[in-house]
């Protein structure tokens, strides 16, 4: 998938943390990437998260800002070189459309939405390439982000575990110290109630093991130097150099009182939270040194965008792993494959159909009988479900609410609820996408490997005219009564089906 | 699972078709099950179901009169030696409960409701007992009940392929000939449209391929005695007979005036659904040639029972199977049963569970972690979604409610809408069965193989006494804010959580 690399092409990575907004461009040069700008500017989203979900005007007003001067760097850039992705922040967001649609406007791209793991799959990804180590060491990568943590234990390029925590250093700052009063006993609480979250994967974490750990964060970075200015430590945090920073700091009263060698006034106010979330890491997963990494999820973002670009899309690799795991018939989704993408090719211009929605439609060719897994009865809800639910590699969550709607939707009653969750841009286009996947299900609902006819297929506006060969539907009673099925399914959606035959 | 088997013991199997009720009693004999009882009544429950799923009171008033009369031949055998199954007609019932409840009380036993492919399962465990055939070969064995068809390819004991049609000899005859009209037009329509519904498995059918074919239902029989009386054929059902009966009986106007030899006044109002599903199959499948077999699904029902009181129960095949299909860790899934039967141990006399709730505790125990495989946030949601829907043998749809709410809700806050969707009188077990659930999977948090404390559990009424050994939960900190955290989520239930010490 995706189309051919250039020389010299730039590429733009945009992450839009819960705590700060980072920007790196590069360009490609013999297969490398060599940043050519850099752009990081705090904007401490998360302060402006309620506990329902909305955010306030405020933090709203200076994401746009940070957001428009972005958008003068990486405007003009074409959209397949520019990736954007959203976090924690958004992720909690009752109505990210609220966001996302002036976010935009402002950027002048599309924003992903990235599920924890898939933050973590990229922060893994952008240390990796940062910091290569021995091929067989195995390595654990920590993130403490504004609003969570991610720890992924890997292999080379490869991640072997990921973790997501809701727990990041504004929220932890925000949760345990809402007063901003320090003490060694609230401390302790909050050291208990924050190691209670590792339960869940520490004793698997360290059953796997590591050789080498590193954290990625401002954060991380932030007290890797608070640490080297005290002369604790250099370049890593040890152990006892951590426990000893954390004494310095509980002798302070409040947090607005604090003090420290290298802490920039910025980082102050949310510095308490991160070392607490550092330092029950410490304790739950027996680190007894981390390295501080150079290179974060920015770079990861490049380094995945530079995969799509080239003969291996990651996302390809996602939806064979799927369609492995839940033994789908490889057959038959990729005679479904071939008809479809025959169908789009006749249409996709006049449609206003480009690269994105052919590659959802051969994803969702890919794993459209992906329920069948669970059960037959109503096996397109199922694949929906997993689609929905899944972590699959490489996609944002708007991509897997496409891919689940395209599946949901792929044959019997098209789901109006289904269709009116897609954001509105993408309405229109998913609508064209479903008739075009709907027809190449239903042309091939044999199973047989028997090659479809020769048909043309034409949509214009609400119209949409498929030619057969005369004489085919003669010898074909059961598809000519499917096709007068879908007629009824189409209509309510405006779409008119016609019949025809040369 | 399950108790003992004693020589000499009777056994019970009820299959309420949606045509006619069977019952057959059976001795267990050297490891045999000998026949002594048989009862078969028309009930024709599918001709009182309506298209919004409700049934008349005249059907209800049948299906309870045969039901009394059943109860008084199985009303005094212990539960775990009857086993009464409901199929299609009771599957489409809009509120299931309204039927479920007086047919219990007039049969004295409890009704499971099954699946379509649970139904074929054991439509084909019935036939395959009562028709060795050799070894290597696999044959294809169907059913035409009154609501629903089954196909099942198979080779000894074990099925292969298992479909359900939602389309039987009395739904068929509603359908396309409610007017009592017969005639080749109509008929011909009539087979398109069955027809189309064999598509999405007939390619798959026929590639795994067979070599000899079944027919098992009452009407299956029923053509293989008009065909015998007709001398087309003896005891096997092949191609150019069906063609030459369906010819004759398009002969007649109409389904009133269909006489045919061997045919009972009994079956004449739905011979014509059953012969037109009947020639559909031998089209689409390509049979040739059919033997009616003498066994069926209450054989089925006989035989899984056997299984269960032996020391083989397939249930425990089948959860093995989910846990292996979606990865479990079983050493934590051994941990966490170990522990809920300790618990349960300790309760179960004072609470009134039994070992049906034992059963359920063990296997909620053993896949309450299969949700991990879609994603690890909200696993419980997605692995309660997997119980629900998947295609569990064994397992009635009862059971996989049960079955998924406990997994639904052992951790984190218990969904009210859950608990409230489990029938009244296994509301109060459940929940029981839910908080020693939830302790156990608590106490194995942590993930790691130490054993969990020595302790004591009473539950009388509202009051859940836990008492743990002196200074372990000192010891135990993060245990100690789980167990704080589960008394605010036990509360809402009238469950109080009292955490003592010894």
């Amino acid at each position: 998938m995706g189309d051919a690399l250039k020389e010299g092409e730039l590429f733009a990575a945009v992450d839009l943390g819960s705590n700060s907004f980072h920007m790196v461009v590069a360009r490609h040069l013999l297969g490398q990437l060599r940043t050519v700008d850099r752009l990081r500017e705090t904007v401490r989203m998360a302060n402006g998260l309620d506990a329902e979900g909305g955010l306030t005007g405020e933090a709203m007003a200076r994401a746009l800002d940070c957001l428009s001067r972005l958008g003068q760097r990486v405007r003009t850039l074409p959209d397949n070189r520019v990736r954007v992705i959203a976090t924690n922040t958004v992720r909690q967001l009752r109505n990210p459309q609220g966001f996302l649609v002036p976010a935009e406007t402002a950027l002048g791209h599309r924003i992903e939405v990235v599920s924890g793991r898939e933050e973590a799959r990229l922060i893994y990804l952008g240390v990796a390439h940062g910091h290569p180590t021995a091929p067989r060491k195995r390595r654990l990568v920590m993130d403490i982000g504004g609003g969570s943590t991610e720890f992924i234990i890997g292999m080379g390029d490869l991640p072997i575990e990921r973790e997501s925590l809701q727990m990041g250093c504004i929220a932890s700052t925000r949760r345990f110290f809402a007063h901003g009063k320090l003490s060694k006993k609230r401390w302790k609480e909050a050291l208990t109630e924050v190691s209670a979250e590792f339960q869940q994967f520490a004793a698997a974490y360290r059953s796997t093991g590591w050789q080498e750990t590193f954290g990625s964060s401002g954060s991380i970075k932030a007290i890797g130097e608070i640490l080297t200015e005290m002369k604790l430590s250099r370049g890593v945090i040890t152990e006892p150099a951590l426990k000893k920073l954390r004494d310095t700091l509980l002798e302070f009263d409040g947090v607005d009182d604090i003090r420290l060698p290298g802490l920039s006034e910025d980082r102050r106010p949310i510095i308490a939270g991160a070392i607490l979330v550092l330092e029950a890491a410490f304790n739950e997963l027996g680190i007894q040194r981390m390295q501080v990494a150079q290179t974060a999820m920015r770079e990861g973002i490049l380094i995945d965008m530079l995969g799509r670009a080239s003969d291996r899309d990651p996302r390809d690799a996602s939806i064979a792993a799927l369609a492995k795991r839940y033994d789908v018939d490889l057959a038959q989704a990729q005679r479904v494959e071939q008809t479809v993408l025959a169908l789009f090719e006749q249409v996709a211009e006049r449609c206003g159909l480009g690269e994105e929605e052919r590659d959802q439609l051969v994803w969702a060719a890919r794993v459209h009988e992906l329920g069948l897994s669970i059960a037959h009865s109503q096996y397109h809800r199922h694949g929906a479900y997993l689609l929905r639910h899944s972590d699959i590699a490489g996609f944002s969550t708007q991509d897997q609410q496409i891919l689940a709607t395209l599946v949901r939707c792929h044959r019997r009653e098209i789901s109006r609820n289904a269709i009116s969750a897609i954001p509105e841009r993408d309405a229109q286009s998913t609508l064209q996408s479903l008739v075009l996947l709907r027809l190449a299900v239903l042309l091939h609902r044999s199973h047989d490997p028997s090659p479809p006819p020769a048909m043309e297929l034409a949509i214009d506006g609400g119209s949409v005219r498929l030619t057969l060969p005369a004489g085919w539907l003669d010898a074909h009673p059961l598809t000519r009564s499917d096709l007068d099925a879908e007629r009824e399914y189409l209509a309510p959606f405006g779409l008119l089906l016609h019949i025809e035959t040369r």
